[in-house]
């Protein structure tokens, strides 16, 4: 484990967390941010039930790809193992939010996929953002985190983790990854606007339809991929 | 009467209601904090009337459980009479906020019981958040402020008013309690913020149904209870 | 005319019209305070269009009862007539506020009078806020500024202008007035607060009907009136 | 090309640019202020994909009528060749102002225009501020940013783009414009102000019907044209 390496993660992920306070993405301690080194497998995380103004660098629990705790006396965020199943499954994302965001959370609990009603949703997610199917008693019971992460996966098979990075879990809330802690906040704040104005659309246009797959392409291509040519050449676009 | 113990839950009751006001949950002076010290049964209580600004510790007017003031030149809020019959039958309780926030308070004029449509909603209320019933024209005509705590008594004999901190009063507005002040105040914001998602889950879903009870035992006994998890050990969590 | 009684007024209908400002009342300059001094019926006006942040308590233009500008430079608001038509009237009331604050806004768009829901809005409003007729092509063609305030006095020979301080004005936005240009301030935002739950009540409970008039008596006699008991005896109470 | 009047130029739009984010208009990067110099014919741009708060006014980028950048090395907003277009038909207009703010975004998206419902609109757009029609497949495979601005001077056949300073780009968002980048993004503002209050309107009247012509120009002539009396005489009135 490479010191230096670890302590950048940890203050990556710090900043991270209060970004999301600052966005105004949490209420009271409901969210939390995390950030993994893919070359260590170490995964730095928000510890368990801390407000906000208590949190510093240090105090971002270290967890390793098998749950330990590697250092410190915290606890981590109770979410740790649905972050860690995530991390072990969709290998690109270096970054993991989850947040109980009003309006992604309002249509988490409605128990419907967030359809693309024009560019803003288009320009980050590639097409709908997925709603889990809801959790059956026996995944209740067994290990409730690490079924969350499971219902994720699989809802997963059927999109993909890197063209749509967030997803909202059935009765809960969503989660939002990324290449990085900064980026997978990032896609929890566009998450929430999206969230909102899909709401205001299907007020003034009730059945609204997504909008069709030609324009979906051509937003999100013009950002992402090969040919993007949105933002400066060779840098973090946002 | 020890002086020491009560100008600490004076401050208390002090920063308590400024948090009511920092969170947002009061528009003017349309909310009020109090606190009691069970060994003695003394109330602390915000003054009637008064602008948050011109607040201070000692003017927490402190009365006893049969209403009467005992220092201090101030009227204590017109609400006195309902916190302190709150006080006589929640025997576990230390807090009591009312407020008129504003998607709270939409609920309880619209005389529904806030279904439990999510997970944020069952961290903290196990179950539905009841409405007491309209308030009958003999009630009205009698001690008004004593009969707005009959209402809450009687909605309470078919729920603990210890899994569910909090109760809409019909036509009127939110009130929560809790050990503490701080946890009453807490539990107020959570009330006004899953109120808010509520309305606009229904308006995704009309006729949406509350989660299982399986899933709201979950998240209700992860963090409360004998074998919760959520948290720093020892640690007051939130 | 009393130079030291008109600059009191002027200061007092300056930091009125910053109130409006801090309470989101306004967007750009839409919107304004207005005072009266009975004693030498001199009213003191915002000035027409000027944003928030270039007012001084000496701008506050002076015009008499009969529309006249009685010193200096700047143009009164463009409402000056409906404010003076008003003061004739309402004899009662030394202070009018014009928003085009969003949800009461929202509704006087509607053309709805606002149902008094609950016991916040019964607090301040004894009864349904009205909302006038649309004005009349001959109306529209008269004075326009006139006509609003005809409007306002026809629809208020039904109400009494003492206990409803407000009305909405039909395609238009809402007045408010009070026994000064702070408390009419207090009604403004009440008014706003009350119309942002009214929409949201309605929501939740499609064809909500008003609170019984007993409960609203109960709510406003205990503010207002002889037997008032909240608020410390012998002051403002907000 | 006059270096005093482009630097001047520069310096307006950045400050545009900065009022833009301060009003709330835009999430993350999501909005752009251009303004024009129309001796010269010399544009200037914020930079695409840059965050607010590493704009400069020397960073606004210089582009000409034949979209060729003048100087500097950031690249211009993606959305360059939709300003440069309109600039080039709406003979009179200095400045323009592309965002996805919240309520008007929802109107976009919800395929509709947006009426007129009451003063606060009328004082600003003559009438619906239209939505052009859903983008064709062959329009999206040509030039997309070009066929925005095809698509709003097609919608704007209709419509004199002087009395109505904005329009709905369908499944985007809005484009608003004026004499000057800072009266560009203050129709900016109102557009989202009226968007927001024309959904509660609908909410609480289904079916609303806009206000009749006769109040629409009264209210719109009153502030514009050449009987205009709001505001002070010879001042910039908003």
């Amino acid at each position: 484990m490479n010191r230096t390496t670890i302590r950048r993660l940890q203050e990556q992920v710090y900043q991270a967390n209060l970004e999301l306070k600052e966005y105004g993405l949490v209420t009271a301690t409901f969210g939390n941010v995390s950030g993994i080194d893919r070359a260590s497998g170490i995964v730095a995380i928000k510890p368990s039930g801390l407000p906000y103004d208590q949190l510093s660098p240090e105090k971002m629990v270290l967890v390793d790809l098998q749950y330990n705790v590697l250092e410190g006396e915290l606890k981590p965020s109770s979410d740790t193992k649905t972050h860690v199943m995530l991390y072990r499954s969709f290998e690109q994302i270096g970054g993991i939010v989850h947040t109980h965001s009003t309006y992604a959370t309002a249509w988490a609990q409605a128990l419907k996929p967030l359809p693309c009603y024009g560019t803003t949703h288009a320009d980050i997610f590639h097409g709908q953002v997925p709603c889990t199917a809801v959790m059956r008693e026996d995944q209740i019971e067994r290990d409730y985190e690490e079924e969350t992460a499971v219902q994720i996966l699989e809802t997963f098979q059927l999109y993909d983790y890197q063209q749509i990075p967030g997803v909202l879990v059935a009765s809960h809330g969503p989660f939002t990854w990324g290449q990085t802690p900064e980026k997978a906040v990032y896609h929890s704040l566009m998450l929430e606007t999206i969230a909102e104005m899909a709401i205001l659309s299907l007020n003034i246009t009730p059945g609204l339809k997504a909008i069709k797959k030609s324009l979906m392409d051509k937003h999100f291509l013009r950002k992402h991929g090969r040919n993007a040519y949105y933002g400066q050449p060779g840098k973090e676009n946002r």
